[in-house]
């Protein structure tokens, strides 16, 4: 927050553009989810709390703005739950941006802890396949899938990793290469189709976000991540999903109940606003896929590196 | 041929623009290969097929012109087999036109077998997957994976077929969607990584194409096909490969002597002339990926559906 405004990047514009942009409205915090300006799960958690935090502000009604800023994205749990603890903070009375302030600092620290607990799977030479952006873009610092990444990087150890790039909206071309290249991590970018014959090639490991993870360990994310799963258990390659606890959607029993959002087909038909697809021809565009609890290896969490089967024991370290 | 020229769609511009080009020479046809102005197995090796034609006529020495063919792409095997073919004809005194004009023709009757062949496999309400483009682009006139979907809906049975868009150069959604609209099929572009969204979901059965398939069954196909395969028999879809017989390399054991095209990363990094990919970043662009026979339900082929097992009986039907 910046004097009374909330700024963010525009992550729409990267990497062509780095533009920041500034909200004091509540409303035009829950338009930015909804056309992804701010995109990415941790990220659009600290984004709505900070929302929360212009309604307090502004004298506007909570449990309405709440109920807007959820119905933004459905599927990313991380923004049901700042706005849910926003709700309790300031039910208690807490100063406004200092809750959402604490919001943010808790889940940059809850990513840099996963990126601690998580970069000893990363070995000397390792090479490592990553799907759309879980970096620092999605999650105001360290990133989750990216955190380990990262911090096997600093502490000396070099590797290499593939970036598949995220059809429609291109978030692995676009915003993990950026970070990456801004890093001076090796990588190349390949299309989603080409993941099953690299995996073949070699790969040592697959780590990728999560936007709503279950308590039986069914997990949504970025659509052709349940691909990715299935690849790599056929072809025995360890698969990992990177996540603050803020993302485990611990009342729900599993991915069955996770709604899928659906986006508009111009997402997939349109590339650089012009047309790419036939006159005449529609689309399907759903933006996340579930992948079962049985294709994942473990889960990277601020708490340990644990199998699905754990996932219970870390139900009352959340916040 | 027109007026002693090879005259070809130009398959780049489908679906903005439908233009047709011109050949006199082999150097030209060659060219054409390679920068997919004329693409799909079949049709490469009609073109190829045209372009021996030409070098005859010019009175060019055949030996290099077939070498220069051939190594245009290197995976697809009908551009290997008709120019050996062609080889054979003319070494033999036939006229180079009517030698070339009968090769195209027989792939038009073969794709044609094949649709009758496989139209039994997709039943009355069906949901059907296919990739890239097999269609009548890609094969003269019916197509090998469409040939099928055609042959079904021409006889009176409706049905859906989810067209997977296959970056990074878009056939399926570019041309594949093109023809299915063309012909009235109800069908929707999804992008490569929602596949195994959609198979989960229901659909019966996967069809793709193919640019080489050892006598094992092996095959090789465009990037992404692989991925499918594994998916279809994880979730328990039927995937069956149509292809004609002069697609087939019985000299080949398996699949891991196909050779896979590696292509500009270019065709990756820019869409419609403009860069989308951040500057520094590198991309690896493999044009086709390697499935085994393994995950294959059947051939479909102008001689009838075989199972993998059954490939040799089919050797000396081939032409």
């Amino acid at each position: 927050m910046q004097g009374g405004k909330l700024v963010m990047i525009d992550q729409r514009l990267i990497p062509e553009r780095f533009q920041l942009v500034e909200f004091s409205l509540v409303e035009e915090v829950a338009r930015a989810i909804k056309n992804m300006t701010v995109r990415g799960a941790p990220a659009i958690g600290a984004a709505a709390a900070y929302g929360m935090a212009l309604a307090a502000i502004n004298g506007q009604d909570l449990a309405s703005s709440a109920h807007l800023l959820k119905a933004q994205r459905p599927t990313a749990f991380d923004l049901f739950f700042a706005v849910d603890h926003m709700l309790e903070m300031l039910s208690k009375g807490e100063e406004p941006v200092k809750a959402a302030s604490d919001y943010a600092d808790s889940i940059v620290g809850r990513c840099r802890r996963i990126g601690e607990r998580g970069e000893r799977l990363i070995a000397e030479g390792a090479k490592v396949m990553t799907h759309c952006n879980a970096g620092a873009l999605a999650t105001v610092d360290y990133g989750t899938a990216l955190a380990p990444i990262r911090v096997a990087w600093r502490s000396g150890r070099r590797f290499f990793v593939y970036v598949s790039e995220t059809r429609p909206r291109l978030q692995g071309m676009k915003l993990t290469a950026y970070e990456l290249r801004n890093e001076g991590i090796p990588h190349s970018i390949i299309v989603d189709g080409a993941s099953g014959h690299f995996m073949r090639q070699g790969v040592d490991l697959v780590i990728v976000g999560a936007d709503r993870i279950a308590a039986n360990g069914d997990f949504a994310n970025k659509v052709g991540t349940f691909e990715k799963a299935v690849l790599a258990k056929e072809l025995d390659v360890p698969f990992y999903v990177a996540a603050p606890l803020s993302t485990f959607d611990f009342a729900l029993e599993s991915g069955r109940g996770i709604v899928i959002e659906d986006r508009g087909e111009d997402e997939v038909t349109f590339m650089e606003g012009r047309r790419i697809a036939p006159e005449g021809s529609s689309a399907l565009n759903p933006s996340f896929d579930m992948t079962p609890s049985k294709y994942v290896r473990g889960f990277i969490t601020e708490a340990g590196i644990l199998p699905p089967r754990d996932i219970g024991k870390i139900k009352g370290d959340r916040m």
